[in-house]
């Protein structure tokens, strides 16, 4: 059962699973995916909810979110989805269908196109209203060296949808 | 008395101040001036937690961020420092000297050399890491036609203080 919920409700809970293990970020192209993020967080902007979400240029849901402009967030319960965490937050969707793979039920969305996770407990649908690709001048040198040159872009999604399935 | 936290105990009460009067944003070059930001958020990037505030191209407060690389972030209580906000939402530091005019309390940082406001009750001291100009071109048409053509930098400063002071 989906049950709405203020996109701020979840603010702590989120943070922490970002930083413990990580939010599964679900994209759509030809076929849907998803990939691990433990960086980005919920901002304020323009007005309105924002998601703002991290992407290095080379990975696979970069040009599915580019084309598609949108993407959802799936929180995943504590303990559960380990093994599909690491699986997702390693392989690319390029070479693996992963929630095939990692037994992940994709469900439609409701105001996007792109599904959420039904394993997990929290989603948040968003629809990309801008982005920024890293530009390494405008960037501490030290964390220039340390994690680039494969740029990050910043997307930052409207939330325009949340809710629980728990 | 300062008492340190940690930048995410209070994730709720800063979105919702932020929504509701706003917080103060304190730069520092030959005077110390504060802005009152209504957008923004605490995010986590590079393993870091990073304050993104955004300010446009036109402010006092811009040159000043952007040549001493640092800025603070003090909450307010909820019910006071209404006028201060006001005055300093809607004043240039270019012409006042807000902390004279609006009786603020400059109060010297701990990690950076910009102060935080006395009267508040929890503060961020931040170093920027990373700026991000707004490019039009990457920006939701309607977002763009409504709230531009004065453009936003957006500043990640990482956390590098928080404390609080009541």
């Amino acid at each position: 059962m989906r049950r709405e919920v203020a996109y701020n409700q979840y603010l702590c809970e989120v943070e922490k699973q970002l930083k413990s293990g990580g939010l599964f970020l679900t994209s759509r192209g030809e076929k849907v995916n998803t990939m691990v993020i433990g960086w980005g967080g919920i901002v304020f902007f323009w007005g309105r909810p924002v998601f703002l979400v991290p992407v290095r240029k080379s990975r696979y849901t970069h040009g599915l979110i580019e084309k598609s402009g949108e993407f959802t967030v799936s929180v995943p319960p504590k303990e559960d989805l380990k093994a599909a965490l690491t699986f997702c937050g390693t392989k690319s969707g390029r070479d693996f269908d992963k929630f095939k793979e990692c037994n992940l039920t994709p469900v439609p969305g409701e105001k996007v196109n792109t599904p959420v996770i039904g394993e997990c407990w929290l989603h948040y649908e968003c629809k990309v209203i801008c982005r920024h690709d890293l530009v390494p001048e405008n960037l501490d040198p030290e964390i220039d060296r340390k994690f680039y040159p494969d740029y990050h872009t910043f997307f930052l999604g409207e939330i325009v949808a949340c809710y629980t399935t728990e």
